[in-house]
């Protein structure tokens, strides 16, 4: 089927247009009812991007910032390197402002830095050039990643199959094709025919406003469910496999990732459906041992009580409980798939493997 | 505990005024922002708050329109039994197009009409006083299950205990106490502190409009939860007991309920929590052999993508499932409570016995 590929479209989160500097960023927020792509010169532009969740997904956002701090670079009006790391910081330290939990954005800015430390000597010019290379680095190599984590999930596919996924995990909060999207789109281009079914993902709806909306969009044959009919589409046999992203996967394979993704992993085991994990290497933290030392974050009550709704659809000042993730216990992952193979039970063994290869 | 009772405030969903033979149904469609009873006098009002789901529950609908029988007779000029008969027809079959797939409704308004029969040869106001004696009898024959339901599983629970529940099952289902929510009621008169948690139920909301909302009328302590975290709740300790109610009960036990139950109830087992079905012996149904026989109707898609939000939540024309039910299969269930006591497995053994007790 290699030879056979079909063009479809792809969405793209971020993307500079060479030709006149321009940063695209889809913006997210209106989603799945408007695609608007912004069109962005300056650096406080896409601060405001990431402050008010226009660009979302952890790698997007790096990207994002990467790009401002190259347009934030690019606009100084010094003569000397010394002027311009002075304003080179300045920008560094505004775009942290913009999403201070996001790991991912620190992890951009600090690498800029890096790259603008490395050119010292050049002409500010050659500086600005290779500050526009780096960010560009940042996404392609966010890129490969996916493809490469889509080419081994894509290894535990067949044709035909129903797969079910939870939250967004896809092409729009990445560089490109996602994580565990990654393999459905190259199944869809390699003619799997796969058949998706995304849970709409409460309370954020990330699956019904995200998911749905970006297979739709690639011509995925995609069927959006609530997040309490993942046990009738599997007992219905409609569902082959399931795959996830994740936010952060412990030493031994316990996984974080969205509130729900333990109660699918324990429908899946229970119906005998295998349960794959598609992580990034960079999210696989061997120092946090189980997923007992992950903190799960306690978000507002509104999210689930009125937000999105015409009027409060629960009773006012009532208690509301509103976990933002759950850990799923290693033993319901069948695997865990990176960019460099996939690993298997034990995690604690063959997780630090995948770091060694290459 | 028996005779350190509390009072508190239990909703009722249908009751009759009997000062002024007004019909009181609370307005189930404004919850949980109003608490509107409406004061009907004429059937076709009793009609219009069947059929615009004013008033909801299997049961409920039954006494609703039991009552609707009698007020539509009452008003009828007739000056013989006859006329009267031909009047009461008339009002039966007008009120049986309500909601014509609900068996309660059928139910009550056929025990109605036999009645009816029975009182040929009185005076017309002492058949019509007959009626509204009938009508009295379901709401409150309703009432005595409910509470019989209520003991029976209270026996099942201690003290202190964290219970979750899915859908409504409560009083304002039924003439009062609920199938689910009973012992929960009766646990509260009785001082037991129980901790609730209400999955909210998608896509109607059943359980974050009306659960959330009757628990916490009563003073119950009740927290609302997404379906997608009935896993962490468990997982950290904070349920020892489910409690559901029931559309259909198969003679092996396989249990039809609002979507998504079946989902719970694997969880429960997963974490070693027991799943306990409440049901009235009229919700069983021995010529039912297995869940394998019962119907699962499909609903709208906007159900999913649209109804409740201010703007669509789902990209325009995505395809949809949207299962109104799912069936837990037995061996998932813990124990199945009716009025007459308490069927354990195996069920084709235990429910029968249940049928011949009281």
């Amino acid at each position: 089927m290699e030879n056979n590929r079909t063009e479809f479209t792809m969405i793209q989160s971020v993307m500079l247009d060479d030709a006149n500097d321009t940063l695209l960023i889809l913006d997210q927020t209106l989603l799945p009812n408007e695609k608007v792509y912004l069109h962005v010169k300056e650096m406080k532009d896409v601060w405001d991007a990431i402050y008010k969740l226009k660009v979302r997904g952890a790698p997007a956002i790096g990207i994002a910032a990467a790009y401002g701090l190259y347009l934030g670079t690019k606009a100084s009006k010094a003569n000397t390197y010394q002027e311009l790391q002075k304003d080179f910081i300045e920008v560094k330290t505004y775009l942290a402002s913009s999403r201070p939990t996001a790991v991912n954005l620190f992890w951009a800015l600090n690498r800029m830095e890096n790259r603008f430390l490395q050119e010292a000597g050049k002409t500010l010019a050659a500086v600005k050039e290779a500050l526009r290379q780096e960010a560009e680095e940042i996404r392609e190599e966010d890129e490969r990643v996916c493809e490469s984590i889509g080419k081994h999930a894509l290894s535990l596919l067949k044709e035909n199959w129903g797969i079910l996924t939870h939250c967004n995990a896809g092409t729009i909060a990445t560089a490109k094709y996602g994580t565990a999207l990654a393999p459905i789109y190259l199944g869809q281009e390699q003619g799997y025919n796969f058949k998706i079914y995304a849970d709409e993902t409460r309370p954020l709806l990330q699956g019904a406003r995200l998911t749905a909306w970006e297979l739709k969009e690639a011509g995925v044959d995609v069927t959006l469910i609530c997040d309490n009919m993942s046990s009738i589409v599997m007992k219905e046999g409609k569902v082959q496999a399931v795959l996830v992203g994740c936010d952060r996967v412990a030493a031994n394979g316990d996984t974080a990732n969205k509130i729900g993704t333990s109660g699918v992993a324990i429908l899946a085991k229970h119906y005998g459906i295998p349960f794959y994990v598609c992580s990034p290497l960079s999210t696989i933290d061997l120092e946090c041992k189980t997923g007992d030392d992950i903190h799960i974050e306690l978000r507002a009550d509104e999210e689930i009580t009125s937000q999105w709704y015409e009027k409060p659809m629960a009773p006012k000042d009532v208690q509301v409980y509103n976990p933002a993730f759950d850990v799923t216990d290693h033993s319901l992952i069948t695997a865990i798939v990176t960019q460099n193979g996939i690993a298997y039970a034990p995690f604690d063994e063959s997780l630090p493997k995948m770091f060694a290869q290459k």
